[in-house]
């Protein structure tokens, strides 16, 4: 175990912070509730984003810029929308020396003013469907901030979409959901699950709102991503109408989706264990870490001219090498340290290794040590980073099925929630009061109502009323 | 001339904003002075960001997020930093709904919060260099706010260094303009004159200044990158210090640097003429549109599968190719519209010019037209990119050069500011009430002082006293 970083079972709220600072992915700003991102996990987010903009941008997506400052008035147009979030708001009432005659909102979400121009593109349905998307940062007055779960200012991206028919935006909506699905999966090595949000929990001003739901490794839930059929919310509150083919006017129907810097807090307890951080390679500022031992200056030119050899070889095929030929640090302390900070892999070579051709080839997921030979170490190394990725992938999935219990009573509910944790698959009436009442009685929430959910000739776990999903009950981030 | 653009030579301001609006470049936003930057300006920024930096990546440097609300009181710790920035920031007095103990300024520039953070993460050179950069937005209350140019929200990078000498520092400095000064001539094909400021244009709590220096073409100057050499003043106001070598404390040196979306201003107003946009290839979002031509189903058919042959051919090369098939509109106002919108070259392919075996290919900066032989009509266009790209840069050299003058008494430097414009060369006693005159009474500045400035036994144009350096007056944005 990396030194300072608390056992997962001893801690786990303890654990994750550990990891964070330890691994400097992150710090605490002198705001309260802000981050620092600091250059490893910043360069995580790069990946993600790439990632993202990639599938966005193949999906017909374009990116734009809008204004973070936002009119107060702006939010009070859609009342949904403004009870969900003036709570949080951060607001600008001084600009350029003096006192502003309408106080301005830090954007929380930027539909309002989105929409506000949107008005002024969009006429005719020749001007629809309308598909973009911004990267930005957002403010959320947090309460109890946790470093990339709930911080103050986020980085996100944020799609939102204009189309002429309901049935066009829907088909959106879930097409996104299934990008966030189809990322989360491939590319982050987290499974998740695909669903409707129960009214409860769904955006403020959505008519649906979807997600991808995670379970992290200590059997609590998290969103990781959502995506909202907005209607004709956000038209009707900013008066977007267009001519439709039949030259009448007609309100724009909207969707909006979106993920954030939460994905690397999901990443981390998604795959972490008691050394610290594990990235997937996908997803890894270094994918691979190279520790070259030598005493004499002759051991090291042999060493160092064969690291720079393969890794010059694996640089070919774009895999991220990281060479630590920091002499002022023992091999030991690099292996404890490259642990700690997730490295899918890492390669020891020595002088000793050399004469004998091989390496030690060390995988982070598992442990697994194993010598490997110079010949084609490089092709092996690159090969075992798919392998890697999916073993990840595999791992999270049992993980969550060992975690996942199915209940049929109410005592049986509470006392797995209690003893176990983890996901609750259980049917619901379809109720707010029965949710609340879950709610206040175990602080578990239903987390989503997946798409394959049937509850035919079933009663509610809690109410005994006929049922009308089976659902995911957990605790959540 | 694209309807709606008004002529350079009848009013550039307006012709400045007609290009930006019809173009689809940008928008105003609802608050005063803010920016909208729809797809097609934001689709150039991307492309400005991706080439800086993978030049930031190259010189070593790694990309970090710092928090956008910064303490009141950080500004205040530095005093120069706050007499430049205190008028001009927008200010957060609420949050949560409730209002603040101290009130948080919306970040105008990090240097503040990022040296605040570098107190945490310095300790002894071992730790340094550091070489962080940021991309953000930013927030400076405008008074006279211009699309790109000057807005109360703008997009940025900013570099910010720590160095264990100033000798370190300082090559810093001069690295990065270096950096931008190649990026601003091969990549945006706008000559730039790289040089100091002087101290009436340094930055807020610099010791030195430098800058890329560019000329519209109304003769005006625009500031379009700047690198500051900081010294141990922000150091010392937040008492970052290190372990040096000999193991004794000393405060650390920085540097600054920075490129704003202002650069997308900078290039409407380089190269851009009466029809309106002209985008050098390199940062083109669409380099070549390709015009269909046809009137049956049948010439359709045989078009397109040409159309299509010969993009596939060009994206293979990674060309950003545009095929505008809209049938609800007409190859004329295609024509104008695409030039309209700066893109660097049009196809026009008819079922006709098939038959002739050729295409018509016209070159949006100098209105040239030629037909090109259908048979290697796809790597000639891409030759054509760099030969266009080249030419832009060697016309904006001619233009500056035809509009710069030297003059040697202080009538004539008047009559020329008045008659020409441009930039005036002349000699400066460099004193800063000379500066200051010389402002009052023509408005012109100094808007660099060249590294290649000689003054031997030269007088200053105004004072009549020994001169320091021979400057670039000018009129500036």
């Amino acid at each position: 175990m990396a030194k300072g970083v608390t056992k997962q079972s001893v801690d786990f709220s303890k654990w994750y912070n550990d990891v964070v600072k330890l691994a400097q992915l992150a710090d605490h700003g002198p705001v309260k509730g802000t981050m620092v991102m600091r250059p490893y996990g910043y360069a995580i987010w790069e990946l993600i984003q790439k990632e993202l903009d990639q599938r966005f941008k193949a999906t017909g997506h374009v990116n734009a810029y809008f204004p973070t400052f936002i009119p107060q008035s702006f939010l009070e147009k859609e009342a949904e929308h403004v009870e969900g979030f003036a709570p949080e708001v951060a607001v600008v009432t001084h600009g350029g020396g003096k006192k502003l005659e309408e106080p301005l909102i830090v954007r929380p979400t930027s539909e309002t003013i989105i929409w506000h121009m949107y008005k002024k593109w969009i006429s005719s349905y020749r001007d629809l469907p309308l598909l973009i998307n911004q990267w930005a940062n957002v403010f959320r007055w947090e309460m109890r901030p946790r470093l990339f779960i709930r911080t103050t200012e986020f980085l996100w991206q944020e799609g939102h979409t204009a189309h002429a028919t309901a049935e066009e935006a829907q088909e959106e909506t879930l097409k996104m959901l299934e990008v966030y699905r189809e990322f989360s999966e491939n590319v982050l090595g987290m499974p998740v699950i695909v669903g409707q949000k129960s009214e409860n929990e769904k955006f403020a001003g959505a008519v649906n709102t979807y997600s991808i739901e995670a379970m992290m490794r200590d059997g609590k839930a998290l969103q990781a991503g959502t995506s909202h059929y907005l209607g004709q919310n956000f038209a009707k509150a900013f008066d977007v109408t267009f001519q439709n083919t039949d030259n009448n006017p007609e309100f724009v129907y909207a969707t909006s989706w979106g993920v954030s810097t939460r994905l690397i807090g999901a990443v981390i307890m998604t795959h972490g264990d008691d050394k610290g951080l594990i990235l997937p390679p996908n997803i890894a500022p270094f994918q691979i870490v190279f520790v070259p031992i030598f005493k004499t200056e002759d051991e090291k030119i042999l060493v160092m001219s064969k690291v720079d050899d393969i890794s010059t070889a694996l640089l070919k095929k774009n895999v991220r090498v990281k060479i630590d030929d920091d002499e002022t640090k023992s091999p030991g302390f690099k292996f404890n340290e490259w642990e700690m900070r997730g490295v899918p892999m890492r390669v020891e070579i020595g002088h000793r290794d050399i004469s004998e051709n091989h390496a030690k080839v060390v995988t982070r997921h598992n442990g697994v040590k194993e010598f490997i030979s110079l010949d084609n170490l490089a092709s092996m190394l690159f090969d075992k980073l798919t392998t890697i990725q999916n073993e990840l992938f595999e791992r999270a999935v049992l993980y969550r099925e060992e975690n996942t219990s199915t209940v049929e009573t109410w005592e049986e509910f509470k006392q797995v929630l209690n003893d176990k944790g983890g996901f609750i698959k259980a049917y619901w009436d379809g109720s707010r009061e029965t949710e609340n009442k879950i709610k206040e009685e175990t602080k578990a929430t239903i987390r989503i109502i997946p798409f394959n959910s049937k509850a035919t000739e079933r009663t509610c776990v809690y109410s005994g009323q006929p049922a009308q999903y089976e659902v995911i009950f957990a605790k959540a981030y």
